[in-house]
């Protein structure tokens, strides 16, 4: 298991759109020198379905081969289709990755708990790997598809080694609370705001899109609750909060890769797949003056 | 262009969930011969989404290999991801298919027209096609994702031989409407419920999931509307309407692949790939029962 802060890697493309590997293996590299335990590449603010399957599979091996240890690696790799999810996620599992995070399918919408526990099945059926370790990925809010925590505890009373955790990205307290309450079950909650409640019951951290520009001080809080020293974590988790918050102001991913490009000067990092749209030079000076006045105090 | 009915085309799947590429020949065959004027391979009905590109690539190239003439084929190319959309859609212009029906892209949810607009006109400049003619497909309640009227009339402007038409199978009628009312511009409704009124405005047909097991009276209503035979259309109408609204009452695609088992006494295309789940005998028992007393009436 991973303990600690999980940065979902964001992804950079060169102006022609093509994925940048060079500077997807700087960035890896950066984040993991700078507090984040692992990363999980190919979430959503990876803009991993903007990214064809063999893309994929091409940014994973790189990745690894540029020297970065595959054990603090959980990639995505559900899709809506399981040849394609199952293919991504035997080469996941061969390379050694911790584990593979799942979206549902997605496409379709309003289908049964049935249905959904029948596909995982048949991808679990079809990974066919000992060493398969599922993390479940909840954003129904972005997926259009979620998972209910009976579908969750189902998942995990069959398949106890297999479907070994959850990240959580609904900003739900109470979902993520329920399941915190799973026996021998890693609830990561997508985002730092309920990082210190969470940790109390039993979180080992966060997996969180901030974690891209912001890692050093979530890592500290982080650090500060496994020692349990709760005020030292809750003074410092006020300013990372804030922090936070700004970005709700912004179309994340766009936001965050315009900040990364003027942290690194490196334009290409302003880059997006269509339909995102690259924040405009006005946009992002308005936000990095939010953030300076929030480190200003 | 297609005029007259266009069958979203079933996709019939082996016991192991594999693509079944013969029954899938056969029942192109029979839609062609009982009133189909063209067909729809992966759509929402055809459960595309489902299928790997991989996958969708084969069976495209064995329904032509079968000798299906391309001329009469839109078939779905539409994913989330650029590279792998404009693939397929290579592929369908160099065998020579009418045209390419393609979603926008539907992980990302509430993006921007201006976003969607970038992603088609970064899809046109990709494939690369003089012959490229694309069938927008709006059907927002499945996708999550939709295209406003102001963004298919922008498209439209911009590549007026490339944006040709759109499926709407919003079963929103003011849109079907609007949509109508745009100059030189192809619209299909998604459903023959709104076939009549749909063509006095200049419908050239619909594109109906219900066109895989009821294609004749509804290719029939089509021509009496082509003859301008309103009354006839409106009596016939009446039966192949209510015909549409028992599957309202069931998971749309296992019902008709269940119908379509017992009228073809093949078991395997009762078969779906999850999350859907095939109708149990009892509910396929209830649905046939239904369609008898209409029969009856």
């Amino acid at each position: 298991m991973i303990r600690g802060l999980i940065a979902p890697i964001l992804s950079p493309f060169n102006d022609d759109l093509s994925f940048d590997q060079n500077t997807y293996n700087e960035l890896a590299k950066t984040l993991l020198n700078s507090g984040c335990a692992g990363l999980a590449p190919f979430g959503t603010t990876g803009e991993a379905l903007s990214i064809s399957a063999e893309e994929r599979k091409q940014a994973l091996d790189g990745l690894i081969d540029s020297g970065i240890d595959p054990s603090v690696l959980i990639p995505g790799t559900g899709l809506c289709n399981l040849p394609e999810s199952v293919a991504l996620s035997q080469q996941a599992v061969d390379l050694g990755c911790e584990g593979v995070m799942v979206l549902p399918p997605f496409y379709f919408k309003s289908v049964s708990d049935d249905g959904l526990f029948s596909y995982y099945e048949e991808f679990i059926a079809r990974v066919n790997r000992d060493t398969l370790r599922i993390y479940l990925y909840h954003i129904p809010q972005v997926a259009g598809v979620g998972l209910s925590i009976e579908l969750v505890n189902a998942l995990k009373e069959k398949y106890p080694s297999i479907v070994v955790g959850i990240k959580d990205s609904s900003g739900d307290w109470e979902n993520t609370k329920n399941l915190l309450s799973l026996d021998n079950f890693i609830v990561y909650p997508g985002s730092e705001l309920p990082l210190i409640d969470a940790m109390k019951l039993g979180a080992p951290g966060c997996i969180s899109a901030t974690a891209n520009l912001n890692s050093k001080p979530i890592a500290e809080v982080i650090d500060y609750c496994e020692d349990k020293n709760w005020d030292k974590a809750i003074a410092l988790h006020n300013s990372v909060a804030q922090t936070r918050m700004v970005f709700q102001d912004y179309a994340p991913i766009p936001a965050q890769k315009a900040l990364l490009s003027q942290m690194t000067n490196r334009e290409s990092w302003r880059n997006v797949r269509p339909p995102l749209i690259a924040l405009t030079k006005e946009k992002t000076q308005q936000l990095q003056d939010a953030l300076n006045a929030i480190e200003a105090g």
